[in-house]
């Protein structure tokens, strides 16, 4: 497995430590949090259901999830001091920064002072982020200070309600259920892997999790449904996605959304979002965005083998939804924040300082010269 | 080297990737930045002339390292926005979380737009992280708003008239500068391997130094200093001390500020701070808290052959200056996000995105059970 011809380059194939939360391209393209199918919890379970599942390690009955759903809806208040901090950050900040500084804050008003408080933390992360985020955006952008307690019981809901100021419908509300389970939860991708390098050191669940955001933000990583938008939003039919696509391949531009790192035949997540992206164009009358999203799949199958992963028709998705391009990246935050949380959990249980070594590439040794010497 | 019997534990020995900025360890005892050896770069230099080092390349020549400092000085200053945010942070918050937080937010403000501009942050941070830290603690303790522009040219001189509202002794900025000299950089230790997981995600210079920030608050990483003046201010006198340590030794208390990851008979910092707080202790006229160390570091070593790292003797010297024990930690911010920004141009000079893999412990095929059938 471990791969040490190569001066470590991005630690492919090292373990970097041991979890019990997720399996990812197995036999080539199999996800699972704690052995449950993605496709079936993204069918038949709510997103809370699946947060509980990951940081509390079993699937809740009834009672359980009902007390759980109240708890994470109690929990979505901001402090004032963090709405003053918010209502600094400008309307053109990345709001990839926006949530970062606001997790961060947040842990200047409600510090972790153990690891007997990890479990209240991360419940109150979970509630807090999507506040975070549209008090932020509403306020920047429309001037409005909304309230960020809404009585729409899921996690999905509630961010469109925010965002939208009015209650999601049947059909939004299930597709981001839905897509907050997809995002959840994915092994040692590279935020995933900060936050457990953040946790060996026995830092705090919100140092962690601001580490992970900053992560996350990255194109290489968590930016990839919005470059997909920003790449499908112009082109008005199939034929010019395909003649403008085919000129992008000619020069060897990078095309967001395709292929992974791990899986090798497909990427489970992309079926099942897919599948939604089409209802939600039926839904809003589309005949442009949908037809382009496909035949882009078509042609980046045709052309160079490469298949969708699950940021590819969550762009189109979110666009149907409303949801401005920008807040695409802050969405995987609020969902993937349950898998951080979790994987600081387990870090923890079984910690040893995550310090690696490097391949020293520069001079020996040195000779100090005087200043008034230096060339 | 790479050791793949133990999952993984704590990536130790395994490479994470190549740097020409630093080795630890090398024969047992080294420390060298771009070849310089510690205790040389210590006696000889600047702390800006090391910044310079490690951030340009090589050593400044007069004229250049001038304009530097004059640089630095220029970029003190700090947002209202940035201001008021601090100015919302309560005064029992842990200052590692107010670095983070001032950290992130200047992120807001003062965006990474491209890697062209990454020695312009950094610069901007290392001018700016020691005012972010000061404007806090100052209005959150003292009720002042401080302007943070003096004509105090050195980093540490300036950190200690911000702190105390007069310009320092000549004596005590020299141990300042020494000090950010011996604290500016250590290879890939987990602050700066978080600094470039995130970075490897291409992703902006204030998520990779707000990360590292998260991860150096944890006490098994930058909080040792802290940790050993909290255990040696108490102690009236040697003898007290030796019977107080033996007691914590018998009880198998961890002791802070002794030992190391990496080296295995010396920390070379240390023979370098002691010899400065000596000098303090003398200066103040203590006959306590050194002698407290000295005995501290002798019965270290008879009973366990325990060596003082670089934290322990920067307890004794830090108080001796009349910095809080609780800025500690955040000194160090103040001096390794040059090695932070360092290796964050490293990484992204030859980048591959930083995703290891992981042991899977947890079930392989979990049934899904229907909410009304579960216990």
């Amino acid at each position: 497995m471990a791969d040490t011809s190569n001066n470590g380059a991005g630690l492919r194939g090292q373990s970097a430590g041991s979890t019990a939360l997720c399996t990812v391209g197995k036999s080539g393209a199999g996800l699972t949090y704690r052995g449950f199918d993605i496709a079936e919890l993204a069918d038949k379970a709510r997103f809370e259901e699946v947060a509980y599942l990951l940081l509390k390690g079993k699937l809740p009955n009834q009672t359980e999830l009902d007390a759980y759903v109240a708890r994470l809806q109690r929990l979505r208040g901001l402090p004032d001091a963090l709405k003053s901090v918010l209502e600094q950050i400008p309307a053109d900040a990345h709001p990839m920064d926006v949530m970062r500084t606001g997790a961060s804050m947040l842990g200047n008003l409600e510090t972790e002072h153990g690891f007997e408080e990890q479990q209240d933390v991360a419940d109150r992360l979970l509630a807090a982020l999507p506040s975070i985020i549209c008090y932020w955006y509403r306020y920047s952008h429309d001037g409005v200070r909304i309230a960020t307690e809404t009585d729409d019981l899921s996690v999905g809901g509630h961010f469109l309600q925010m965002l939208h100021g009015e209650p999601a419908s049947e059909l939004h509300a299930r597709v981001m259920n839905i897509s907050l389970i997809l995002y959840a939860e994915h092994e040692f991708n590279a935020s995933t892997f900060t936050a457990r390098v953040c946790a060996s050191t026995l830092s705090d669940m919100h140092s962690c999790v601001t580490g992970a955001i900053g992560s996350l933000r990255g194109p290489l990583h968590g930016g990839a449904n919005e470059a997909a938008m920003a790449m499908i939003e112009d082109w008005q039919s199939p034929e010019e996605a395909e003649r403008e696509l085919l000129g992008m391949l000619e020069r060897k531009e990078k095309v967001m959304g395709f292929g992974h790192a791990i899986y090798r035949d497909s990427d489970p997540r992309n079926a099942i979002i897919k599948h939604w992206s089409r209802k939600l164009a039926e839904d809003v009358g589309d005949s442009v965005l949908y037809p382009v999203s496909e035949r882009v799949e078509a042609v980046m199958w045709r052309e160079k083998k490469l298949f969708c992963n699950a940021d590819f028709f969550h762009a189109s998705a979110y666009h149907f939804m409303g949801i401005p391009t920008k807040l695409f990246t802050p969405i995987f935050v609020c969902s993937r924040v349950t898998g951080w949380c979790a994987h600081v959990f387990e870090q923890r249980e079984n910690n040893r300082i995550i310090r690696p070594s490097a391949d020293y590439t520069g001079p020996e040794h040195s000779e100090w010269v005087p200043i008034e010497e230096r060339d």
